[in-house]
């Protein structure tokens, strides 16, 4: 639509779509909404919407995916998480323990994430395992002492949601669900996580092209929820130095192909705790949105995950080093753009 | 337990497990039943169970995965679906399309593999699709074919659950429940599984390791269903020339860690008409007990992955060669026992 | 060439081939004698050949590599070394220890493929090793010992050439010249390799695609050697339940798109005794013309590769499993072309 | 050693390990000069050294990589090119054409890298090629106009050397020589580079584990040459947006283990232009002593690479923010220390 164009404009353009039996979605963007149309079975004439009021321009998208793609909306999408905006100028940094364990730890945490200039908490009360016999997680007491950590820093939550039984309580609690590497194409799940009206942080396949990925992001957006931040986390390899190999070019290529936000997780991306701040660093400057980081009190008594956790110390240098190239980034575009 | 062991025997075994807070899993076998335990969070002790009447051994199982080890249960097991046993002496061939398109179709299709020899029938009625714009398949009214098919022809169904939600009307008619690659490690799809009293087909996971694929089937029958059957079906590699890299030699490595079948799936697994019966014959000289094969009436008008499919001709080609390789193997293995 | 073409004939095409700047190869087959062009800049005119006495037809060959394509020789290829056929209707065994240990080492070693039933002696004088520190070979000693085991045996030598400088003397003493998976790629070798006039033994790669394989052959080719087996030995993977991932669908998809001989290597394809037997049977399976697998005398004493080492019993058995698989599918086709 | 070691005491340290029928190794450093002992069958005791003048400490290497381990030298190498340090405090820029094509195209290219603030000048003479029939490089022309935009600009040269045969030319023009992934390997290569007097640039190869990279790097050190600088240029993996997978982690691994610099080639690693320049700073900011990027003058007719190469105002671009964030790390660094 044009920049100018106002509400009534856009509902007509909608009701044009649906009167052909499609689907319309109303993506807002800060200059411009974008209108999406999906439920065709062919391509459509560009002319049937272009002479419609308020219509810029009406795009054939080439790809796959519809909604997900920067054809369908140029500009950058940005996500507001608990008051957050991840996508926008500012790096975010999302911090906290692989899963709740008590409510001291994750409150403990909570003020550490805080205390070293984190802007979201993250902390798993459902967490999905390759044993059935390992911690499974608290469930939805770690969300509510999740939600007490909340009230008390005023920190946002990223949690995850592992199935569609356990969504709605997850939903009811979290600030940004979290759907994990293994659910990537749990599609139901998806679908489900497509219908909330929480932003959802989705993370990359183990062995995810970024096709799949993408198409994953669109299974959430074509069941209208528009807030979708895409997520890193190492893909596997031969490579056996890590516990999976970080694909850092993905940044640049999401950011090419797509308007979503991208951020990246160094934890699950390297498994051990002294590579995460060098790919941190890493990430920022390959122009990561921001960064979802293992932090936990006692690394070294973790239920899970302990031996990639920073402690609070390592995770405030980490945040300092980041914010620094941020920074520098970001003040070297804006003298570009000048 | 000795082989001779008694109802009563077993059952003061398992009261005593319980008694310890414990879960006991009486897995039966053709010579011997096995009782697994699980629920303990350290080792325990073995000489607390060889006294008891009727135990032959108590053995600390070394590997992650507990139910699933031959170190449990020394002995193959064989899963019966609809008559048919799976892992036993026989051969056992699954064919079918990808999804059920019509009624017409998939009668069409079980004729075809009864008469190429076939003893299953596969068929999906719910579809795990890359794009959410892709056909999801029929869903209940495909199962209702399947059935129809299962009248007219005697096979049994094999067909996919793809999420909890629909596993029930799976359930009620699959003579066994397919878990797909995508959801190896959908630990409440796993856990839904475990809860069924139908045999479960699971696929390895596209970048699975051996240790997850076992432990994912750990999660089915540590719910108390013991009749999983394994399937190779590719993973993911750097490899273009076919869809999927086919990992053969997982199926003498599952058989030497664990007593469950496996079998393979050559249409997934290369991806390419051309290559399935090679690769399906190849499957069988591997060791495998059985193969599940995409076939179609009519490949190239098929809704999903055509390029994949046998014709009956091919399939019933692809079946007599397999069965003369499966005769020979076993009549030298015949011969060398006497 | 036309089937009845004679030597005339040839002669004048090639002398017309180079009279336009072009290198001409003659590539000799059972039935028609092909002959490749290559050094053209960009399309030729078939017609510019076709009128010529004796010509068939003038392909265009549409792939990167063109000696070693189909296109160029609809034919397969069949090696013969040191009297033994491969790629023609026999499965050609070759087997032998990973080194060169002594001589009584390689006699005994020689007896036992022998006795077992193989057909051709491997063992490595000069060895690519990942540390400076390990055994790296008896070097011509090695060599002689070698052919000393020949001389009683009877059995050609295949044995590998790591470097351009040993080439000559390993060319002076091997039946067949193996070149292995670190230097698929090194183009300076196998350009020396193509000036041999013996037959080469061409390893894939651990990461080499299909592509990849067969234009290092060309590279071969191109310098005039014509008599070349490629190797399937296993690619690189995250799995980790083998030394390597043997990718046994490039067998099928070499013999469709080239003519050359492919056979494969299960000791190195999957770096366990225990699974080369079944993986060696499942080559035969999908269509391999021989097998090269690792045999020694004392495997657990061996000073390379003992863990993936067959002993002699275990040799024969398994040769005789595969001749066995090999004759039953010979005689199906047999049965089929009539 | 002690850091006050003399030459007399060092040269006493050698005698005694070549009397026991070992080498020794002199790796001189800033600090102190370690000498690192190879040849030794099994363990040796410290204490038949430690009592030896200026000896401060003998130590067992736990690693199969010896004279390349942090264990011996803990002190970064620091390896000179024509004047530039690779490995301290200033990041080293080397950027240049992927071949020689023309004395006009190197001297432009050179005079770009330099304009561009760029340090050292790369350009293949000898290419090796995945087609035989692909341009193969301008040979010891290609070196000579090398030596010219040496000779003109200042810009040392690191330029590539593919065999044995032709290692001498390329020793005499080159002040690095290049040994590219497809030879990492290469041990005869690797010998050869081992026993040269200038600095050798080691690639990774495309599936090289970390260990198997420092193995390969100890054959040079093992040969007597202690200046070699390591290069990450991406792994293959199934990922398909980018050419290669640019595995960023190497870098903070190859430092803990490794006293040896090293380097990132974001244009081989990402295979795409536009990915260049975000991978390039995340190289930087991921700890990386330098970088080597593919520029040409005019990359869309360049005869290989092109669709890699930046162009002059890119590169400038590239290095600008490569330095920006290089010198914000490295202020951080000395503020830190302070």
């Amino acid at each position: 639509m044009k920049a100018h164009a106002g509400q009534a404009e856009i509902a007509r353009v909608c009701e044009r779509i649906e009167s052909l039996g499609l689907q319309a979605h109303i993506i807002p963007g800060e200059q411009r909404t974008a209108i999406g149309i999906t439920g065709n079975q062919g391509p459509m004439d560009p002319a049937d919407f272009e002479q419609l009021p308020g219509v810029a321009e009406a795009i054939r998208v080439s790809k796959p995916y519809k909604l997900v793609s920067r054809e369908t909306k140029p500009e950058n999408t940005v996500v507001k998480v608990h008051g957050v905006a991840v996508g926008g100028e500012r790096l975010v940094l999302c911090g906290g323990p692989c899963s709740v364990e008590s409510r001291d730890q994750i409150l403990e945490s909570a003020r550490a994430v805080k205390a070293g200039g984190g802007d979201l908490l993250r902390g798993g009360a459902y967490k999905p395992r390759t044993s059935p016999y390992s911690f499974q997680g608290m469930g939805e007491e770690g969300l509510r002492y999740l939600a007490d950590a909340r009230e008390e820093t005023g920190l946002g939550i990223v949690t995850e949601a592992i199935d569609t039984e356990t969504f709605e309580l997850v939903e009811r609690y979290a600030d940004c669900i979290q759907i994990g590497a293994r659910n990537m194409q749990n599609f139901s799940l998806l679908r489900r996580a497509g219908r909330s009206r929480k932003p959802v942080l989705l993370k990359r396949g183990m062995s995810s092209t970024l096709e799949e990925f993408l198409m994953a992001a669109e299974y959430i957006l074509a069941e209208g929820n528009y807030n979708v931040i895409l997520c890193e986390r190492g893909v596997r390899t031969f490579a056996d130095h890590t516990r999976n190999t970080l694909d850092l070019s993905v940044v640049p290529a999401v950011q090419s192909l797509s308007h979503l936000p991208i951020i990246v997780d160094p934890s699950h991306g390297t498994g051990k705790r002294d590579k995460v701040t060098p790919m941190a660093v890493a990430s920022v400057a390959a122009g990561a949105a921001g960064l979802i980081v293992e932090m936990h009190p006692d690394p070294d008594r973790a239920l899970s995950d302990g031996y990639q956790s920073l402690d609070p110390g390592q995770f405030a240098e980490m945040a300092e080093e980041c914010r620094a190239v941020a920074e520098l980034l970001a003040s070297r575009r804006r003298a570009a753009v000048r």
